[in-house]
């Protein structure tokens, strides 16, 4: 499959669809021109990559594979092709044909080279050995050239060795038979995947050792993220977090919730504050929505009974933490209620229970490439969430020596403390604090009926973080335009949004919950842009 | 549980959390008097609505309920209440509880008046009618003065009645013997559900035996959205539209692609052209995502082999056609393919099939709403998708005596035109446009390889319309950049998406589909308004 022996000229015979004969004169002498042009240019890409394999009687084995090539050809059936994550010792002897990533390339003498394949965070480890009328020296040469990560079609048959594979997450090798390079990737990376994919205690290991290895920071990992999300760990991350909308919104359905999407354009400043991205809309001021809150209860109002809503979510805050993103992805639930806002904090509750139970059954092999990497406990949580009032919670910190405002806000040190509390007291991570006061809760947010200085509201945390957002919400006009005023909001410019309530409102509740945070702590991550597959924050809009 | 019968003080002890004893004697006269401004609110929020029952014995069974209540009743099990969609004729004589929407309240005489109630479009006939014990007179003016579209709960026994109930969707009657409004909608609304759920050819019909009814337009449904969702056929389009979405990504899940979130928020200008939405990033020039085409190609490159979005795309366009927005739900896909771009139609083809089967094995309720209002039929469609090329597409319309540049673009009649031949010829209402002329397609298309006039694209059309757009990409760097040059865009622009293909890149293509216009298609609707929960064009940015 080297360009001499299957030049570009038979491989066109293969193409499905033929010129059409009756095309103008005028339009195939440009045509023409245009192709010739574009060979030219392919040939050039390709030319000096090409081996020179003129004197090898087995070059039809291996050799780069003519862009031409990939353009054209026939669907091969897929069943033709082995996924490396399938690779395992039921295929002993058997002949198999794999595309993936070269990750790794180390010759042994001239006659000998191991090649580690990588695909969607699997790997393989092919050998390439000199074999008389199946494999050449040249062909050995030419797999020993190749650079890093560039991808290959293989062939060859699978072999069981008798000691454990080390370098390779499958425990088959492949004695290789045919392989073409499908791409080149450049010679020097800006990153080796091994660097990225080594854990700290890796390098700390070595370093007792006396050996310096290569750490990749954050930045840098993100600067080149096309090449970090290549990590095993990675690709557990981003398949776990895929796992988690899933299960979130299975539940949903099943529970007869619609899916919704509001717009992310708003006229005006969305939800007020300083932190909303602003823009010209044809001639009109408008913002980035900073939550879909208004929206999805004006669904509610809509009739539309039970709602959720997964999508981008704008924040301008200068937060430089751990745990804030400029965008991220929102889930939103809001729903009718019949008598009390615990009904949202049941949904809450199963939900959930059914978002870890799911991950736990059904992601075990990428929550371990995570902790691999990223070493973990896994989450303690209890069938039935622990429920605490804020009071409740305000007394066990006060219990411990930690004073805090009974009707301001808890601050991130406050929680990890009550986290901790709650852990060693009730043996959970997860659990539900509510009844927060009125006075740190956005203005839509219902009173307590005993005592308005409390909020039929709530939070949600994880391993001593907050995660989720909720309350029952007001859903009368008027009381709603006094709460917006109590609240310094000037009426007006939520007039749509107060107006939807006066054409008869159900009780209704809800809550928001950030993806990223649900996977960065399930896997117990130390930073939200490990879990954001293309992170923003106030300095990077890049890549 | 008049506000007489039942005051707060009794409601207050059915809270299930008390105040905590240890509050500070300060914060409780500072909530003392936050509480008594409250209940000074809502006693005259309500005082003006609730009706004079001093003299009624069988006051108990109806009136207002206090917002109070509403804010503290402890969790009712939610099977105590039967969904109005439940309603048939298997509940004969058992006593139901149901809270809805009053859609229409008709007093007959003094003793008697009939209520439709609607939850999530679904609507019972409920009578109240004068019984010694059960029923009072005043319980009927009590009724008979509610606003329409107010909210109720709603108690009584099912009976089913000998002719059909021609005014509601189920065919049993609640013959009331309890009835509370929850929240009253104003006395007169900017638009009437029944005015809005009316068909053209009601209009028509009643226009014929000289009658004027009410058609309400497109805008004014738009500015009072939250009555409009409330019409049978739009509860049944943001039914579908969910629908359509989960069919989407069920299939894809199925087939191993990993679902992604990219950044809305794009540093330079996204893809290029005037119809980007700029704005000001933390002093950075930033504009929003005309598609996740780069992010979701780099992720192929980062090695997630298949990847999906669900997400919102801005256009800032100046078209005012039935079928822009300038924001769309986008549901777009990318995948590594092994050889050929068919193996991306063939995703096509399959989920597409997928998705209309599971729509009509599963919708057929919500349908049926839509039909009633906007009559259409059935979307024919064939097991396997028709493919044709643009050559043979462009053919055909020659011999319908309709000429089309050979290697421009078809407009939107010619599109219509062909599918009309399509149908004719073929059967079907859905199919698959091939190699597309290079000239009219983005940059990163790949060219086909025995013709580079053509491209390795595709459309695809419902009901004469494009919905799909999709093609194999270029994946090699080099000539990423001349094909870049070669469209007038400045390559340093978009720099960070060529490098990633420098690092080995992976064969791949994919598409991108109008979550709005497949519903509209699917339904046969004449505007893509209708299928937009809060539509977003170049005059509309409210609500």
């Amino acid at each position: 499959m080297s360009s001499e022996s299957d030049p570009p000229a038979s491989t066109q015979s293969e193409e499905p669809e033929s010129l059409s004969k009756k095309a103008a004169k005028k339009e195939a002498a440009k045509q023409e021109k245009l192709r010739r042009r574009q060979e030219a240019a392919l040939a050039a890409a390709t030319s000096s990559l090409s081996v020179d394999s003129e004197e090898d009687p087995l070059a039809a084995n291996y050799g780069d594979i003519p862009l031409l090539e990939l353009q054209s050809k026939t669907v091969a059936n897929i069943s033709d092709w082995t996924k490396v994550e399938a690779l395992n010792d039921s295929l002993e002897s058997k002949w198999v044909r794999i595309r993936g990533v070269a990750q790794t390339i180390r010759a042994v003498g001239k006659k000998m080279a191991f090649v580690v394949i990588r695909e969607n965070g699997f790997t393989v480890q092919c050998v390439v050995q000199v074999q008389p009328d199946q494999v050449s020296p040249q062909m050995v040469k030419y797999v020993t050239a190749l650079s890093r990560e560039s991808i290959v079609d293989l062939e060859g048959v699978v072999s069981v060795p008798g000691s454990p594979i080390k370098g390779a997450s499958q425990q088959v090798e492949i004695q290789v038979r045919k392989l073409y390079c499908v791409d080149r990737a450049v010679p020097t990376l800006p990153i080796n995947i091994e660097d990225a994919a080594r854990s700290e205690i890796e390098i700390e290991k070595a370093l007792q050792a006396g050996e310096q290895l290569v750490r990749v920071n954050q930045d840098t990992r993100l600067n080149y993220r096309v090449l970090d999300i290549r990590t095993p760990a990675n690709q557990g991350i981003f398949r776990i977090q895929s796992h988690v909308g899933n299960a979130f919104r299975q539940f949903l359905l099943s529970e007869g919730f619609v899916e919704i999407h509001t717009p992310k354009l708003i006229a005006g400043s969305s939800e007020g504050g300083a932190a909303v991205f602003r823009l010209d809309y044809k001639g009109q001021p408008a913002c980035l929505a900073q939550s879909p809150q208004l929206h999805k209860q004006m669904s509610i109002c809509g009739g539309l009974g039970r709602v959720f809503e997964i999508g981008p979510v704008f924040r301008a805050e200068d937060s430089f933490t751990h745990r804030h993103l400029c965008e991220f992805t929102g889930l939103d639930v809001e729903m009718e209620i019949k008598m009390h806002y615990f009904e949202v904090m049941d949904i809450v509750d199963r939900l959930f229970v059914a978002i870890f139970d799911s991950l736990n059954d059904n992601c075990q092999k990428y929550l371990e490439a995570v902790g691999r990497q990223y070493p973990f406990e896994p989450l303690k949580y209890l069938r039935q969430t622990l429920r605490l009032t804020f009071e409740e919670g305000v007394q066990m910190l006060k219990d411990a020596g930690v004073e805090v405002d009974p009707l301001g806000d808890l601050n991130t040190e406050s929680e990890r403390k009550l986290g901790q509390i709650v852990l060693e007291k009730y043996g959970t991570e997860f659990y539900i604090l509510h009844r927060y006061p009125l006075a740190v809760r956005p203005f839509y947010t219902m009173p307590c009926p005993d005592n308005p200085a409390y909020s039929n509201s709530f939070d949600v945390f994880i391993r001593g973080e907050e995660i989720i957002s909720g309350a029952q919400r007001v859903h009368k006009a008027e009381f709603l335009e006094k709460r917006a005023a109590a609240c310094g909001i000037d009426v007006k410019t939520i007039a749509t949004y107060i107006d939807s309530f006066r054409y008869g409102a159900f009780p209704h509740g809800g809550f928001g919950v950030g993806l990223e945070r649900v996977v960065m702590l399930f896997c117990g991550l130390n930073n939200i842009r490990k879990t954001s597959l293309y992170p923003r924050d106030p300095l990077r809009l890049a890549p």
